[in-house]
């Protein structure tokens, strides 16, 4: 029975396909996982890390049905995809206020001194006067987003228009709807080229992006560019994963622009707490010491993902950059 | 009349007596030159340039004369050290009052989203309402406090201590009070000796900053190293000048600790105002950003001159250093 020297006659769609049901189960394991932490009220740990898993195994679905669309059924893989972005960008809401808030809290304590260093003079003094009142406003306001995100996130998975997606997903665990010319051609022919486009796409991206001299950290004018970098690199990831490819150098590149949204999110929710009216003059310039501490941190993710990302440069001059 | 092979002959006084001689003459220059541009009115360039380089004399000989302080008469030295001492810091403030003013306002400038790039949302916006008004008080605050060093510094010039002083340096420019002793010995048995103590003193405080992964930007507790290192560096520097030896490195390391300085000032005047009562909550978000941008460039100002003077790494990684 043993068919010795099988790799040619593994298809596209052989390839294709064993992704797909792998991702399809992943993500009914992670929805049956969050459906038992709700039901156990177990929310806090468990919940995240089901919610996580079922997010990353719909996102990598709809991914690989973007980038090799036409190895499918398209006009299914394409209404698949859509309720799959819908349902992770729900569920990713009430997860982001949770980080955005712990993000910002963790600066304030380490802006207003933490317990590092006691600081008797100055700077470090005067923001703690406003820190706390800063942190209680950050909280109040996030806290509030997400508790909303959380009902939302309920009325998403208790309506019909979920319950279709879980269903085509059960179906995807089986039987994956492919194209049937497209499935039987060789990966070399079929599935590199497809996800050669999707990273020639991501290189245009990262070639646009606005050079880091040109730039001042607190304008947040270039920060969709960079998440439209961010989202690319995701798509050629899942791509070259459904390949089989080591992904250890995107998956690090996608950590610095995960930080980079977070921390451009958290200045931005800075910005808006301090739009808050009668607040403190003390609260308010926290907030700002806050929201330009939150600019140089979305700075450093972009010195960070062009350091892991870029060709490095010939090490002729053996100095280090500072990213300015 | 020709002496071949002159150098043999060179003492430790005649090195330092020159040294002395050409920094005393040119502070009669500058002092001339301030007087004549205060009697002409034209107080803005001219008499900042002419102010300028009579620090700089008056900080070279008073460096001088502490690193080189037994080739002198000693009870003179240090006399006149004081003194100089005393006016070069009586006529900085003015200067510096008026940089922290312009430096602030062009980070305000910056900050506020500038000529450079319209800023349509978020950020940028917001504190653009409140930049406005923290310009108006900082330059409120710092042109007061111009003013009354303004006032200091001419009071200073009108005064009998001062007088003494320009007396003392007039002295020195045609005639050194040198230690019969040590005057008459070898530049290198003398001098060398003694401009590396100066350095010795130097490499210990740099050796002994704090480093920089162990500090957060906001904290002012370790800024106070950085300016002994500032003032160690100067004292090193005019030793090394006083030999004829070559300085730029030293310049360069000089000029990263004065943006320190001036950054770490500035972030101070930007806290400082931000207590000012019955301030405007956008106000003092702006003034938050600007702080924690000057404390920005404190660290790139570290960052900066280590660059510049510690030893360069082994480029073994080839990879560049983010300053964090």
């Amino acid at each position: 029975m043993a068919q010795p020297n099988l790799e040619p006659t593994v298809c596209a769609g052989d390839v294709l396909g064993a992704y797909l049901r792998s991702q399809a189960t992943a993500f009914l394991r992670g929805l049956r996982l969050h459906g038992e932490s709700a039901a156990s009220g177990a929310d806090a740990a468990g919940g995240f890390d089901a919610a996580r898993s079922l997010r990353g195994a719909a996102r990598r679905i709809s991914g690989s049905l973007a980038t090799f669309r036409v190895v499918t059924e398209s006009s299914w893989a394409d209404g698949l995809r859509t309720e799959l972005v819908w349902l992770s960008s729900t569920l990713a809401d009430e997860h982001a206020y949770a980080a955005r808030l712990d993000r910002l809290m963790d600066a304030l304590h380490r802006l207003s001194g933490g317990s590092e260093v006691p600081s008797p003079r100055g700077s470090a003094g005067a923001l703690t006067v406003g820190s706390a009142r800063a942190g209680a406003l950050l909280e109040r306001q996030l806290t509030l987003a997400r508790t909303r995100s959380h009902s939302a996130t309920l009325q998403a998975l208790g309506s019909a228009r979920f319950h279709a997606v879980a269903d085509a997903v059960a179906v995807l665990a089986s039987e994956v709807p492919l194209d049937a010319v497209a499935a039987r051609g060789r990966v070399d022919d079929v599935l590199v080229p497809l996800a050669a486009v999707a990273e020639t796409r991501l290189s245009a991206a990262v070639a646009a992006l606005p050079s880091a001299e040109g730039t001042h950290p607190y304008n947040a004018d270039h920060d969709g560019r960079w998440h439209e970098v961010r989202h690319l690199l995701r798509v050629h990831r899942y791509a070259r994963e459904a390949l089989g490819d080591d992904v250890t150098r995107a998956a690090a590149a996608g950590e610095a622009l995960d930080r980079h949204r977070d921390a451009a999110e958290a200045a931005a929710a800075s910005a808006t707490a301090a739009r808050t009216p009668r607040i403190a003059p003390a609260t308010a310039y926290a907030l700002g010491v806050l929201h330009a501490d939150q600019r140089h941190e979305v700075e450093a993710a972009r010195f960070d993902f062009r350091q892991i990302w870029l060709p490095a440069p010939l090490a002729s001059s053996g100095g280090a950059v500072t990213p300015r």
